[in-house]
């Protein structure tokens, strides 16, 4: 990308509005709660009081009999479906079958005319359970003898990686990785010093404002869901194996979503509301309030032992790691959250020898799923706190100890891998410089940093786009990707305007849909501008060549002197608007012209899986202030500093930096779903605490670092992880630094940081 | 097409049940009536009285005080739009603007929360009405110094070809065109024998099963409209200009329509829809009903002038043509069929000298426009008509007649044109065949003939497709064919299922829908099976072709060695489903195939307009017998011949012949829209009598001719209209064989028979 070519560009690269803004701030915007069908049931869904017990027997008569009710369906009623889905193992019922795995575990529903039909009908269903021992903790889980969550399992063959699921037989254990070079062990060894650490990270939730919403309707052997999911072909897959219905006949659509942030992956009430509109014979909506939401799905809480061995001047030399992932009842993707975990516990930095396993487990408590950064988080919690105490226990800096073992622009992160697509040690001291690295920090407070790394896109990705140029010369955009707050109509707006020299008004991207978009693998893993991305604007300059094809030959001109611009071409003085063109073209102003456009991971390579398609690096740094008397920890400042390859919008990349790093300050700071016995104790957003607009730091800023590295359309890369993984090693470093207090469990509530204080004191 | 090539289809040319069967048969099917959106309000519109007055001044205060009513329009509230559609001219306002111009004219219009609140507040609206003098007939319209019913044109320019339009300055002929060939006059100068007949055609009704209706919503500065539409793409256009709004933020989709014939090409009530949708900023639904659709548009009735001379032994020397077409209030789409009347005059018949003129008029009656055939009823009904007279004065056979005169295939129609594409020699034989011509009638019966013509797929015609093929192997094809009952769903679903060797029920055909389909021109001029379908086909054959390329991967075998079947490829003895190669290509069970294909008239020369696309070509006979007392026609036997190119489902053709053969039956024998004094006088079921079960022939078959010849998907043309061109010439033809009586106005009413038969008895 020459500095040439950046200044021809026209919307790419500008802080334009969101094309949906208007809609949103008028109230105009149809968010999935929003979604009205004609003739549709509401519904209840009665969870399980028990982490684990048998059902001997449900009552559904007295239900029944409530007016207004069409359904009561119970894992019994399940008949002639396949009633189990989940992504890695199809170990998830629709509703439980004969035990019940955790608290909060669906075991029936109602579908009724209104709410309070449905919620009458469902205080008068009557479960019989048989309570049975519960492994709730990860120790319980991995003892001998445990009782197994799952006497079988089920692996879904969804994706091709998960072949190689291993779980351990006869264990609680399904998933284990191990990834090594060199030798671990002998590495520590030849170290001249060696830290060694157990840090946890808690369970904490997405907390969308707005919940999980999923509207099903059958026509015939037709069904059509509107659903807020980030995935809606996965979804139509998982739909397509429970009622045995092919993909043609099943349409799967996502309207605006109010927040996602990875818990709207995959299949998670919709199968539901199929199976209780097809009990009801009428459409149904399963909304699911805010308090069941934190019975769905949490990030993995994750426990990880951790060594790291480095010569005295400051070299990595080694790094060992043991994680165990909580996944809960149900593995969701757990075992790639596993993967992920194992692969990012080394940071990018060059390394001799390296050994790392890590454990996905099933407990008697809520799954676990994905999360924004998806076991980056709690992996460079691990790796980048233990990198912080090094560089005390050495004398170092810490930022001069990154510095001084960051992986270079081309240097491979994993040899069979993408190599480093960004400049790590430019991001570092960006992110230094913002909370004033340079000069030391005023008596009482403290500075800590952090790097990120995560691997974007995720494995074996597909996407494709259409382009449609009308008659009168404005566009339609056909593309997969899900909004959810995080800009990809305008992105994709911004995109297709730039390519074919159209205004941004001209153009409307189209609501994901199944039967309207061509097949996108979803809204996940930072993945939309850069890989759907470039399925856009592959079909965008499918059009822009059919376009000047036609314009040479409209104005008898070599192709090489025909410009595109503001909806016109331009020949040597003469201009023909778009429309003009497609009419000549066609003999009458009907007809359109269609761009298609692809992305898979494997396109060099077909059918071998492909590389990551781009790195997420970042960097941050924070400023604290701890009050000794109560262990309260203040943010003073905080800065990122994020690659975005190119930013197609920078405003937007801007929101998801910063969105990023406060939703990482809040598991830092204050969130953890807290379960006992394994029952959740915090449901709800009176007794969890996320962050407010008071948390945020006085000084806080993102910086975005643009080279154009990312495959991405004119560069792009993906941003919208990276910066939630910074947040707790870099505050927990400063915590550290300001009060010699070192933290290993997340979140630092005043009470650790003051127990923390009093050790520091005592040792 | 070679005989083996026939022997290897496997879907296309068996008689297929329709793919929307059982939904429709079982209720389920969703019509256009049966969509309901949510907050939908009801409309009523208040309609002229008068065929032609002033408006002084309508006041609608009381009728905007009714509970319930969301907005009342009239033309003095369309402010900030261009409130008149069209597609020669811009003639016509969505509600009458300071003039009503005939007797049904909509001059109001009430949303309303529901229906009874609507026509109470109509009822509430007070018009001052200043009635002038009306033209309503052709010879009022033409007479010296007549009222004009448009003092001003404005050409629509929707169509290249109707910039052509030639209206004849201060009068009420809106449209004039003249063919000519060698010197009409001096060649029936020259003629041996001379016939001169004066014939009508009455205006007749569509009556479909469901009449109009359309809903229109807005969402901020986007619209959508569901409409019975056999016009998407051009509903939208005209919406767009209408409304000022872009193509690309509005839909229109086409649900399954209950009949259409033609009536709901174009916009109808699409905006006034959404124009009262606007202004009571809430969804309308626009429905009329059964007796108000007989004041919304008619066929075009005529008056035709004509001249046939030939030589005493039957050779066609010339034919001199002068025809009036009533288009009523609106030309809607007059000038066309006045332009198909003038070309389709002549029938399919060498003639050295041709003089041919035709006249589209406006009057103040209902406005006339498109009906199954086009102009082709009125034109052959003059031409097949005077060609019985002709036979009877030369005293030859009338088959024989017109066996010595027909085109040959390969024959010129028209020198611009494509040449003839069917047998109509055999056509004409195996008409005459099925009513046993071969042995005279048995007395008091008579026989007569018809051959039929016209020109399929309309000028400038463009379609375009997308077929996918999912990843578990199944398909949707995407195309803008309306369903109204003509069965295109199941033709593309043929077509796509024999071009990729897979089973009819893997395949779905999207709804019409312009977010959702390519740009289609519209289901009219039997386009859909030939031209769309054709766009169809090669976009399967994309996903073919990709197919193959990636089965030759897979297999590591030449591509002429893979075959496709059965939903998989083969090659070796190996075989691979297509989900396999999917997943394959992808490196994950998600992804698709695109296939795109398009159609446009003028693809081999872009630019230039394209030639016919196909002719539609057919024969009739028919046996009457005629009661002497009452005048009374019995149709006795019928049997027709259509040249289908390649059935893709004959059973379907079949119905399409029959169903169009009795619709002409209802013209032939009862049907017209009486006007008098420009007041319909038999709006509605009761008043308007359409051809019954009991009126079917007792013999009445449908014979399908099929060499391959039509430009369409495995040979196919379309084969919609010219069914019912044949039975008014050819019942006609028995009558006076059967009784010498000659009628040359239709219906064929007793009353006119009997007439008729007292001038014969006279004579």
């Amino acid at each position: 990308m020459t500095e040439d070519r950046e200044t021809t560009l026209e919307v790419v690269g500008r802080p334009t509005a969101r094309v949906d803004g208007t809609d949103k701030v008028t109230g105009r915007a149809r968010f999935v709660s929003d979604v009205a069908v004609p003739g549709m049931l509401e519904t209840r869904i009665l969870r399980s009081p028990l982490p684990h017990a048998r059902i001997r027997g449900i009552d559904v008569s007295r239900a029944r009999a409530v007016p207004g009710v069409a359904a009561v369906l119970t894992g019994a009623d399940l008949d002639g479906l396949d009633p189990y889905y989940g992504v890695a193992y199809k170990d998830q019922p629709l509703l439980a079958i004969g035990r019940v795995r955790y608290e909060g575990e669906p075991v029936a529903a109602v579908a009724a005319s209104d709410a309070v039909a449905a919620e009458a009908a469902l205080e008068r269903i009557e479960v019989d359970y048989d309570p049975l021992p519960a492994v709730t903790t990860l120790d319980e889980a991995l003892a001998p003898g445990a009782p197994l969550v799952h006497e079988r399992l089920r692996p879904a063959g969804h994706f091709r990686d998960l072949r190689a699921l291993r779980p351990v037989e006869g264990t609680n254990i399904c998933h284990h990785v191990r990834r090594t070079r060199g030798d671990g062990a002998r590495g520590l060894q030849r170290a001249e010093v060696v830290v060694e650490d157990v840090f946890t990270f808690p369970a904490v939730q997405h907390v969308s404002l707005e919940s999980f919403v999923s509207i099903a309707r059958w026509d015939g052997d037709r069904l059509t869901v509107w659903s807020g999911t980030q995935h809606p072909f996965p979804v139509r897959k998982e739909l397509s194996e429970i009622f045995g219905v092919p993909a043609h006949r099943i349409r799967v659509i996502a309207p605006l979503i109010g927040g996602a942030f990875g818990q709207k992956c995959y299949a998670k009430y919709e199968p539901l509301a199929a199976a209780l509109a097809r009990a009801a014979g009428a459409p149904v909506r399963v909304w699911v309030s805010v308090t069941d939401a934190f019975r769905t799905l949490t990030r993995h809480p994750a426990r990880i032992h951790m060594r790291t061995g480095a010569t005295r001047d400051g070299r990595l030399v080694a790094r060992v790691v043991r994680a165990w992932l909580d996944t809960g009842a149900y593995a969701d993707v757990g075992p790639r959250v596993a993967g992920k975990v194992a692969y990012l516990s080394i940071g990018p930095y060059r390394w001799e020898h390296l050994d790392v396993e890590a454990f996905a487990v099933y407990t008697h408590r809520v799954p676990a799923g994905a999360f924004r950064g998806y076991g980056a988080p709690q992996a460079e919690w691990a790796g980048e706190s233990q990198l912080n105490r090094l560089a005390a226990e050495l004398g170092i800096d810490p930022t001069e100890l990154r510095l001084r073992n960051l992986l270079g622009q081309g240097e491979p992160y994993d040899p069979t891998d993408r190599p480093i697509d960004g400049d790590l040690p430019a991001l570092l001291r960006a992110a230094a410089r913002g909370v004033g690295w340079e000069t030391p920090p005023r008596p009482g407070r403290g500075r800590g940093v952090a790097v990120g790394v995560k691997d974007g896109g995720g494995a074996h990705s597909v996407s494709a786009s259409l382009v449609r140029l009308h008659a009168d010369g404005t566009a339609t955009v056909h593309v997969g990707s899900v909004e959810m707050g995080q800009g990809p109509r305008t992105v994709m707006a911004q995109i297709t305007a730039e390519t074919l020299g159209l205004p941004l008004e001209g153009i409307s991207v189209q609501e994901p849909d199944t039967d309207l978009v061509p097949y996108d693998q979803g809204s996940s893993a930072s993945r939309s501008t850069a890989l759907a991305g470039t399925a856009v604007h592959r079909a965008a300059l499918d059009v822009r060549r059919q376009l000047l094809e036609i314009a040479r030959r409209f104005f008898e001109a070599p192709p090489d002197v025909v410009t595109l611009a503001g909806g016109a071409a331009r020949a040597g003085g003469r201009i023909a608007t778009y429309a003009e063109l497609i009419a000549y073209h066609f003999g009458t102003p009907g007809g359109e012209l269609i761009g298609r456009g692809e992305f898979h991971s494997g396109e060099r390579d077909p059918g071998a899986p492909g590389p990551t398609a781009f790195w997420e690096l970042g960097a941050a740094a924070a400023e604290v202030e701890v009050d000794a008397e109560t262990g309260a920890v203040r943010v003073c400042a905080y800065a990122s500093a994020t690659d975005a390859g190119r930013a197609i919008n920078p405003q937007l990349c801007e929101a998801q930096d910063q969105g990023a790093a406060v939703q990482g300050l809040g598991h830092t700071l204050f969130e953890e779903v807290r379960i006992e016995g394994g029952q959740v104790q915090n449901a709800g957003l009176i007794d969890y605490r996320v962050p407010l607009a008071d948390d945020l730091p006085p000084t806080f800023t993102a910086a975005l670092h643009q080279d154009g590295g990312g495959p991405g359309p004119f560069g792009a890369k993906g941003v919208g992880e990276i910066g939630i993984v910074m947040p707790a090693p870099a505050v927990a470093g400063a915590v550290a630094a300001a009060t010699g207090a070192r933290v290993r469990d997340l979140p630092l509530t005043p009470e650790r940081v003051w127990r923390a204080l009093r050790a520091a004191d005592g040792a």
